[in-house]
């Protein structure tokens, strides 16, 4: 059996999950219920896809114990089957370790710290003063500038730039083209023309933070910008200076935090979101997709703005009227008025 | 006369368009019609520009047949003369060819394939087991990770990043700092702590795409993100994990696009747009500018969401009133029943 | 003293402000009223921070003279403290200077001029034709195109792209990831295929602008985009082919301008706002944060669009009213001549 090879019983074993079926039945890979094979595990969290389960040809099933009806199955039975379905997927697809040592074609600062066990990829370049700790892995095309540190175990994928001042815990996960650490939009108008605040402060990422894609997070202006633990945050999100952001958010791709504000714990944020700055958002507020908050929420929650889609045609007619929408309110109101 | 010199009657021959007044006119590069010079061609497509023709210096311009009134010029006459410009303006602004090779600064992989006709420009990377076809220009800066495939005639303009299982077929161009193939955004919650679920997919993208600057598609979660052929996406556009677009859909900057949606072809998608995830639109749909698409579309046409631009004033009033919508349409209903 | 330590009447003296307290007081870095040490400098700008005055351990302070109330603090009174604090903190943060040089990684086209006094640095690209004027920094992983100027005490941070024909006046700062110069997005249908555009213009920027991490400003379709001097981007902005932008004006981030649009002189873009192509925006405009704008502003002012930030259920009340609005309106309509 190669490596990346597991019977069911092997997994339900590893994983404490209850085996029903083939115990023997061997997985190397994984699938959707639609297209895996007899080699291939999959799973059923969605009900929506329960129709799937009768005709998959996967050889293997990850589902809750009262979907696991179907006799003659292998089926793992877990309490929350995607939780344990990402589990089972990381045997398949380990993130890469690192190499240790650095790129003959990297640059590296000679007051800069790299430790032996740490990989500096090709045509990386890092920065005075910078901090590389063991394990971490800079990818190629990175550059990192002075006085940052990169937490033991962390990976910056490709391409990523930390800029000046930025230290990620451990664990932490930079996808390609992020920039941190750039300078906060600092500016004040002086006799007509803008002139530019400078941004003494950095950027301060937890352990277990993953940020996405083109993601950009500005450095503060005295003090740091800061991500707390196990935030994730997906492709193309803009987080301006000294935001802060509580333990456990997440954000979905391209939300824009203007600047200085405190967003909460155990957050959400939809795609495409804004949230104005100097605003505090509590733990738990779930802020819907392309919506935008302008005032500070103390209640947890869901949260929405805008108006649904329509036809467009449709959508003119309704439009319209929301221009006036203040007048038709006092024609109702006097129409009420003169009732009585 | 130069290698980027054209007579009249030569361009109205390669295109087959009808030519009126010197065929002898001599073009060598294109303008506006308010600013071109006597050896530039211009056009005029859209009725608004037609007063700047009578004043306009250029050589020789083309039009669609009705509008090609003025006597004493040089006209070329095309049913669709923006097309025909198109055409035209290419053989003043060819593309780049590639200058076969493998610059001495870039870092090739030992196990990846380049076509001998290809191009790798400078401190660019090249992964394990990716393949780069005949005529393919990978530029400056750019780093492709492993398990890729640059097809033939494609062109990655400068600091691109591929980064895992990224396939792309003939003629496709990316411009700089797009990010292709980059972990699809997955997360399960496990006892208050995120886990990442591995992302499995690739991102398989048609001949004759075009993909923006900053632009992010992300590696599907099992199978791949797909676009079909001659899909035109605009700059720091972000598609998620496992979306699929339609051939010969196009989209403006800034669109995002949740994971797993559905979108047809022939559609046009206006700028910053939002699709949310799991849905699918049907072919020939346009979607107005910021609006934000929250359920699956069928029916081919136009749609809209948001409001329309106030002056700050009487929009809040427009605003507060929203608010209170429900209870106003309540009201309404009182005083129709009253009536009765 | 060191050379970025400071008393407080040397400060008073050389940015021309009164002093009140103790001259010899010494500071040496800059801190927020809250956190600020005795050998920090801090400001008082925003009313709402007034309280935290009182209890701030800063050595000394920057206010107006009319929040100078409290006696035995060391103060400076500026009419403007924030534009006062700004000046002052550049000294303890100056911005860097070029260290005159190519790097030896660095890739230089052989026809491009590089001044002595410029700084190319490390795994740089520096193209065809290219001139990097005196001052001017090209940080680590810049690739810059052919055809390009980089005007005089200029800065690009680092990872900054300049395709092609762009042109950066003096002392421009661009931050990473920022791509200048790509292909407008320009597109022609021809027998149910898009055919591209060429784009043979340019960007062309004026001095003292700030273009901001992950921004991207396409070249012109014939003509040059243009910024005016002392132009402010905040980050992840698109800004199209053929836009014009206004001296002084500044954009917060993520926001879009489609192509020809042409924006006045000191206006104020809020963050992820929409400016739809082809329009003109008069000089002194203010969008709110996330508006749309679809039609030309010829009254400097303050404009909106959307609506309020609503509990998700109260939210889907009144957006399902908001489809149903031109029939409520119609329904008002009716009872009101009823009445007469």
């Amino acid at each position: 059996m190669g490596s990346r090879s597991h019977t069911a019983a092997a997994l339900a074993e590893r994983f404490g999950l209850a085996l029903r079926g083939d115990g023997d039945a061997v997985v190397d890979s994984v699938g959707t219920l639609a297209n895996a094979g007899p080699r291939q595990l999959s799973f059923l969290a969605n009900p929506r896809y329960r129709r799937q389960l009768a005709g998959s040809a996967a050889g293997v099933v990850v589902v809750r114990e009262d979907e696991a009806a179907e006799p003659g199955r292998t089926l793992l039975l877990a309490p929350e089957p995607y939780v344990a379905f990402a589990k089972i997927a990381a045997l398949f697809d380990p993130p890469p370790v690192a190499s240790p040592g650095v790129h003959p074609t990297a640059v590296v600062d000679a007051s800069a710290e790299i430790d032996p066990s740490a990989e500096v990829g090709p045509l990386a370049v890092v920065g005075a003063r910078t901090r590389v700790d063991a394990g971490a892995i800079i990818g190629p095309g990175c550059v990192i500038g002075e006085d940052c540190v990169v937490g033991a175990g962390s990976r910056l994928v490709a391409r990523v730039t930390l800029v000046r001042r930025v230290r990620l815990g451990e664990r932490v996960l930079v996808h390609p083209g992020a920039v941190l650490g750039a300078d906060g939009f600092g500016l004040a108008m002086d006799a007509g023309r803008w002139i530019k605040v400078p941004q003494q402060g950095g950027v301060a990422v937890g352990d277990d933070c993953e940020i996405g894609a083109n993601t950009t997070i500005d450095r503060g202006a005295i003090e740091d910008t800061v991500l707390e633990e196990d935030v994730r945050l997906d492709n193309q999100i803009q987080v301006a200076h000294n935001v802060r952001i509580g333990a456990h958010t997440a954000m979905a791709g391209c939300v824009a935090v203007a600047g200085s504000t405190v967003i909460g714990r155990n957050c959400l944020v939809g795609g495409a979101a804004g949230i104005v700055g100097h605003i505090t958002i509590c733990d738990r507020v779930v802020i819907q997709a392309m919506s935008l908050v302008t005032h500070s929420i103390d209640e947890p929650g869901e949260y929405s703005s805008g108006t649904p889609l329509m036809d467009a045609r449709s959508w003119r007619r309704s439009a319209a009227r929301f221009r006036q929408l203040d007048a038709l309110a006092r024609q109702v109101q006097a129409l009420g008025k003169e009732k009585k």
